[in-house]
C-alpha cells in the first residue's frame, strides 16, 4: 500500500492512470491489497476493475457501495461499461441491477443496445462515441463543436471525424491529418469534394465476425475502424486497444485449444469448471490411451516372449507423438495466420511429409543402433528401425492432414485435432512396431 | 491473372492497397501467379512483397529490374524500407547492394540506421517519419507545414504532434484531436502551458525490449509511440499496426517453443532449417525416452510376469503427459499475458495440484474400474488407480512449477518446460505403476 501512496501522491489527478494503478495492485498479497483499495479516487474504481484479471473483480466490486461503484462506471465508455456490467451480472446479479438503475437513461440504453451482440460479433467490441459531422457543416463548425465535447470530457482518443448524411449514414471518413489541412472557412462537403475517393472508410458491420474486423486492422494498418448497421447507419467505433486484446485472445484460445483446455473456463473463479472442462479433454484422451492399450493387446505373445519390446515401445509411440505435434502446431497457426490456405493444401503435406521422413530415417539409425546393442540383438534394431519410419511418416502426414481437413468442414483446426493426431501415433507407432516384432524376430 | 486485373480496372490509382493486392495473389497457383505480377503497379511492388508471406519473396524480386524494386522501395516508409531491405539480403545479397545504391541519400542513412537494432529492441521496429514541430511555432505555422508535407505525400497516418526543443529533446505530444481546439494564433508553447501535464508523452526508448513497449501500448491503449533515445532525443515512432504484428509473432513464438519448433526455421525457404532445428528438439525428445525405457527396464522381471503391465502402462504415462500439458500450457501462456507473476507462484501451484488431484481421483477410479474387468484382476485396478493418482498429480505439479521455476530464472518458460514435464511424467509414470505392481502383485 505504501507504494500505492506514493503513486497516488506523486500524480496530480488528471494524471492518474488506471493500468498503473492496477500493475501496482496486482503486486500485493490479499491483505494489503483490501486496504489499498480503498486510497484508489473513487471515479476509477470500474477503470481499474476492468485492468485487472478476472479473479480480483469480485473483491473490487465488494468493497464500494453500489453509488460508488454506478459513479465510476458512468465514467467509462460504453464499450467498457458494457464488459464491467456483464462481468458484474456474473458475479453479483442484484448488485448489477442496482447499479444498472442508478445509471442515466443515455447510458442504460448504450449498454442494453450493445450487450446484445455475441461474444464473438463485432458489435460487441465497438463503443457508440464517434465524433461525427454532417457533410453540410463547415469545418469552422466542426471544430467548435468538438471544443465543446472536449470540454465536457465525452470524446477520448480521436482519430477521425465521420461524416454521415441527414438518415445519419455514414459517408465519409475524414483523419483528423487529414481536416486539419482542410479549408476552414469551406463546407466538409466541398473540402471532400476535391478527391472524394480518399475518404471512403474502411467499414465493419455490427453483424461481422469479428475475426474478420482483425483481420481488416491488420490489412489495412487501421487504429480505429466506423462501425455500421446493415442499412449503413452509423453504430459506434473500435479501436486498436480492443485490437490488441482480441488479437491476444485469439492466440490465447488456439493455444487452449491444442493443449485440450479452454480460455473461458480457466478463468472463472470457480476452480470448479476448469476441472470439469479438463476431465472431458482427459476423458476423451483416456478412450485414446486404452484403444493404443487395445492394440497393444493383440500383440501379447509377442511381448510375453520378448521383454525387451514392452521396455522399447513407449519410444516409438513417444518420438511420433512429438514430431506429429511439432508438424501440427505449424500447420494450424498458419492457417490461423492466413499464411498457408485451402489451396496451398499439397505442398504444406508435401512438406511435412518431407520433413518426418527425414527426420524418420535420421532417428531410425540412431535408435537402431542404440537398440541393437542395448539388447545386443540386430534385429531388434531393424525392427525399431523400420517402425520408427513408419511412425514418424504418419505423424507428419496427419499432423498436417487432419487441421487442413478440419478447416475444409469449417471447424476450427485447434480443437480436436490434438487427440485425432495422438490416436494416430499411438496406435500407428505400437501397431508397426510390435507386428514388425511378430513378423521378423518369432 | 483475372481476379487481379478486375481488381486493378476497378479501383481507381490511389485506392490501389497493397494487402488487397497480396489477398489475391495469394490465391493464384504459380504460373497465374508470376503472370499476375506483370501487371502490378511497378510503385507497389515492394510493398505488395512485404504483404505477402515470405516464401513469394524470391519469386517476386527476380521477376523484376533492380531499378523497378529501387523505385517501389523509395515509396515505402523508413521501417517498411529496412524490412524489404533486410529480407532482400537474406534472398539475393547481390541484389540488394545494387538496389540499396540506387536508394537517395536520406533513406539509405534510415536504413543504415535501423538495421543496427537487433530483432527484439524498439528501435527495430521504428519509423523515422514523425510530425514534429518547436514550442515556439504558431498552431498556423504548425499546419501551414504540415499541409506541405502531407502535399509531398511524405507523411501518412499521423495522430500525433510530437513538440521538440532546439535540441531535438522530445519535450511533449499533443493528439490531433487536442491540436484541432489550440488557440490557432498563439504558439504551441503557450497552448500547451494551460494545463502541461496533460501533453507528456507516453515514450518509449530505442533500446527498450519491443514486449515492453508492447505492454505499454496495451496499458495505455496506445496507437503511436514516440521512441527516443537516451539522451531524450527524438529517433522516431512505432504504431498500431506494427504491433498487431508483434504481438502476434510472440504467441506465434510461445505455441512453437511448447511444441519444440522455431519461428523463424519454418518459415525458411529451405527446408533443411526447418528440417535441423525439428531434428535437435526430437533428439532430445528421444533422450527423453530412452530415459523412461531404462526406467521401464529395472522392471524387466515383473513386465515378464505379468504382460498385463505392459498392456496398461503407457495409459497412465499417457493421462500423466495430457494432464502435464494442460497446467503447462495455462501457466506458460498467464505469465505471459501477465495474469500471474512471481508471486501468485504458491496460488498457481496450489491450483493445479488441487485440479490434477481432482481428476487423479476421478480417473483413478475409472481406470482401476475398466483395468480388474478387463484383465479380471482387482489389485491391477488398484495398482492402475493408485499410480494414476501419483503421476497426475506431480503432472499437474511439475507442470506449473517448470515454467515458474524458468521464469524466475529469467528463462522463457515455454523453452524446454515441455521436454522436462514430459521426462517428469513419463518416468514418473512407468516408476509408479511398475513399482506399485512389483510390490503389491508380485
Amino acid at each position: 500500500m505504501d507504494t500505492l501512496t506514493q503513486y497516488l501522491n506523486d500524480h496530480p489527478h488528471d494524471e492518474l492512470h488506471p493500468s498503473e494503478i492496477a500493475n501496482i495492485l496486482k503486486d500485493l498479497n490479499e491483505k494489503s491489497f483490501r486496504e489499498a483499495l480503498q486510497a484508489i479516487p473513487r471515479e476509477l474504481i470500474a477503470d481499474v476493475a476492468l485492468e485487472l484479471p478476472d479473479r480480483y473483480f469480485e473483491d473490487i466490486v465488494e468493497s464500494f457501495t453500489t453509488k460508488e461503484i454506478a459513479d465510476s462506471v458512468a465514467e467509462l465508455e460504453s464499450d467498457d461499461q458494457t464488459d464491467f456490467m456483464q462481468e458484474l451480472e456474473e458475479v453479483d446479479s442484484s448488485m448489477a441491477k442496482a447499479v444498472f438503475s442508478q445509471l442515466d437513461e443515455d447510458d442504460q440504453a448504450d449498454i442494453l443496445k450493445l450487450k446484445q451482440y455475441d461474444d464473438d460479433i463485432a458489435g460487441a467490441y465497438m463503443q457508440v462515441e464517434v465524433y461525427t459531422a454532417n457533410l453540410h457543416d463547415t469545418v469552422h463548425d466542426v471544430i467548435r463543436q468538438f471544443a465543446k465535447l472536449r470540454r465536457n470530457d465525452e470524446l477520448e482518443n480521436v482519430n477521425y471525424l465521420f461524416v454521415t448524411d441527414e438518415k445519419h449514414h455514414l459517408r465519409y471518413g475524414i483523419g483528423l491529418d487529414h481536416l486539419l489541412v482542410f479549408n476552414f472557412d469551406q463546407t466538409l462537403e466541398e473540402n471532400i469534394n476535391e478527391n472524394p475517393e480518399k475518404y471512403k472508410p474502411v467499414m465493419g458491420y455490427d453483424s461481422d465476425d469479428i475475426s474478420d474486423i482483425v483481420q481488416k486492422f491488420q490489412e489495412y494498418d487501421l487504429s480505429s475502424m466506423p462501425i455500421i448497421d446493415e442499412k449503413g447507419m452509423l453504430l459506434g467505433r473500435i479501436t486498436s486497444d480492443d485490437i490488441y486484446d482480441i488479437i491476444n485472445e485469439q492466440a490465447t484460445d488456439q493455444m487452449y485449444h491444442l493443449a485440450g483446455v479452454n480460455d473461458d473456463a480457466e478463468e472463472d473463479e470457480d476452480i470448479f469448471k476448469a476441472g470439469k472442462s479438463r476431465a472431458v479433454w482427459l476423458g476423451v484422451n483416456l478412450i485414446t490411451a486404452i484403444t493404443a492399450s487395445l492394440v497393444i493387446g493383440l500383440f501379447e505373445d509377442t511381448l510375453q516372449s520378448i521383454v525387451a519390446l514392452a521396455i522399447l515401445m513407449p519410444i516409438v509411440a513417444s518420438m511420433g507423438g512429438n514430431a506429429g505435434t511439432q508438424s501440427l502446431t505449424v500447420v494450424v497457426r498458419q492457417l490461423a495466420l492466413g499464411d498457408i490456405a485451402q489451396h496451398d493444401a499439397f505442398r504444406t503435406i508435401r512438406k511435412e511429409v518431407i520433413l518426418s521422413l527425414a527426420n524418420g530415417f535420421l532417428f531410425a539409425i540412431i535408435m537402431g543402433i542404440i537398440a541393437s546393442i542395448w539388447f545386443d540383438k540386430g534385429m531388434l534394431g531393424i525392427v525399431i528401425a523400420l517402425s520408427m519410419v513408419i511412425n514418424l511418416l504418419s505423424a507428419g502426414f496427419f499432423g498436417a492432414m487432419v487441421p487442413l481437413l478440419l478447416k475444409k468442414m469449417e471447424v476450427d483446426p485447434a480443437i480436436g485435432s490434438t487427440v485425432v493426431l495422438t490416436t494416430v501415433t499411438d496406435v500407428v507407432g505400437f501397431f508397426s512396431f510390435l507386428g514388425l516384432a511378430t513378423l521378423i524376430l518369432l
